[in-house]
């Protein structure tokens, strides 16, 4: 029998090639692996973007399409909307109840903005949203996790959670262990450490041949090569971070040329370039074959959401009777 | 057409003479009057009880005895179970969103316990509960909410809940107004200013004529009647109190006898017994009813928690339709 991973995204925006390269690649490779969920995630997203819904509702087709654009198979893979499962929500109610504010405190994204902002203007649910999150895994009883380094204390919290609930009432959720994503980010076009649409830096995966074209040319490179020949430092350029990440097989090449100052960052974008495009094709192929079907992608949607919601109401079923809430 | 009323109880344990005169009197009285939902809150309970599941498992039960017991009628009065509306759980993480951790904090129970053990070692899910709270209501549209005096901060951050939501997506609830009860509390048999069962100075509405005789006869008294003639304080005097709640035709007479040293205090208490019995004993005829026929109650949770689901599910519809959530 195959473990069952989750994945997903938060619901806020269209993907790029950070998050091709951080989780997409990889979750399409152990697709046939593992019985493979996935999250849309538009609850966790209205943690941030609760004024603005309608952004999540264009965002939730949008990296629907995404998914299937970059291989992920609505065979193999269950893509479903976290709002659909009202259960998601029951098992977060109930968590909530043996987790402290201050384990939540803890997590690195609540103390980083507890900081900025102090815990009393945070929202409660912003607050929560590890705990909402553990629901998200533990109502699939997902076995394996994909997560960066710094997501790991989440992860921790999900696993204590578990343990606490088997505890108090009777085992029920196994814990689930991580696997660690060794890219878990990819520097942005502008050198900032980190892709992200709301910084401007990113490549959208839905992106034309001219758009990525046009992105990479204005993209920054070492700052110190003004002549050709000038050796570079391909470690603090983001064009030689895409090579590795997108054309590992030439990146050895890319870079023993740029420090020797034997190969021109015109040069180098250009390969780059058509290495993406080589990579980015396929997707746009599929993509526009979902695009004009939306009532095939409505159909994905629907039937995963259907898949999952079987899950959850088996499992909540499981929690009603572990907790003597099973009344008649 | 009526006005919806919402009422409900934790469900900590079985109901005494305190709930009968600070809200259960209340509702046979209004339950012709409004279209009556009675919540039985086991999920508020698990707040507190979350260790003790099993406590809340019977309370159930036997609160819903009670109810039946004071009169409450099933076909007038929809009582239903809390958690088996999951449209409660959703809307509770939907309003989550956009209530900061401030304005639970300003909630007069959240700050007694947070002076108490301070905003860290709190639970998540207590720290929540008026959000919890404020979905109860507001899940099925209550319009009319009684509540003591020192509930009213917990209806006024409901209202503002609403006007949010309105505000932020589209108008869907109305503000709750509330009915202030007269008698919200009841003093002790010892002489405390709060009935309460955990104080063990509780008279539960199920005692046998004998258990009403017993806690009567042991209640404490004005302290300074040594002699029959003494003068005595009713107003400090938990008999004179129930004679007043319970027997107010009488409670002049025994105002005026007690002050001027008239009456005997074991006069006055078998007074009080005749008139408690007198109360009591139509509720035992209903208990013993329903308890002989458990089917019965099954049957009267069921179907209150189905059409209390039907109108959850309607209001959730409109929810999801303002925020942009009904995708497909
Ligand atoms: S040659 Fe390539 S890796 Fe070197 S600095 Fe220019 S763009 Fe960057
Ligand atoms: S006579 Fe009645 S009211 Fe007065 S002190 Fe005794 S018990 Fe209380």
């Amino acid at each position: 029998m195959k473990e069952r991973i989750l994945t997903g995204d938060r619901v806020t925006g269209k993907l790029h090639l950070g998050h091709y390269a951080g989780s997409l690649q990889n979750r399409v490779a152990l697709q046939s692996q593992y019985e493979s969920y996935i999250l849309l995630a538009d609850v966790q997203a209205l943690t941030t973007h609760f004024a603005n819904p309608e952004r999540l509702r264009n965002a939730l087709r949008g990296i629907t399409l995404d998914y299937l654009a970059v291989g992920i198979d609505p065979e193999q893979s269950t893509i479903f909307v976290q709002s659909m499962i009202p259960e998601i929500a029951e098992l977060t109610v109930f968590f909530s109840m043996f987790v402290t504010v201050n384990s939540l405190r803890h997590n690195p994204t609540i103390k980083a903005e507890s900081k900025n902002s102090g815990l009393d203007e945070m929202y409660y649910g912003f607050l929560g949203y590890p705990i909402s999150q553990t629901a998200d895994i533990l109502f699939c009883k997902a076995t394996v996790v994909p997560v960066g380094e710094d997501q790991l204390p989440h992860l921790e919290l999900t696993r204590k959670i578990a343990r606490r609930f088997n505890e108090l009432y009777r085992p029920v959720f196994a814990e689930p262990r991580p696997i660690i994503s060794e890219n878990s980010r990819l520097i942005g076009t502008d050198g900032n450490a980190k892709m992200s649409k709301s910084l401007g830096n990113a490549i959208e995966l839905d992106s034309t041949t001219a758009e990525v074209e046009l992105k990479i040319r204005k993209a920054v490179t070492d700052p110190s090569r003004i002549h050709k020949h000038d050796p570079g430092h391909p470690d603090i350029c983001p064009i030689y971070a895409y090579h590795h990440a997108f054309r590992p097989e030439g990146a050895a090449e890319i870079y023993a040329e740029c420090t020797k100052g034997a190969i021109g960052c015109t040069e180098c974008k250009q390969r780059l370039c058509t290495a993406l495009n080589t990579l980015l094709e396929p997707m746009r192929e599929r993509r526009s074959f979902y695009e004009s079907r939306p009532g095939d992608v409505d159909d994905i949607l629907s039937s995963g959401t259907r898949r999952a919601r079987a899950i959850a109401q088996e499992t909540m079923q499981e929690v009603r009777e572990a907790m003597s809430m099973n009344y008649f």
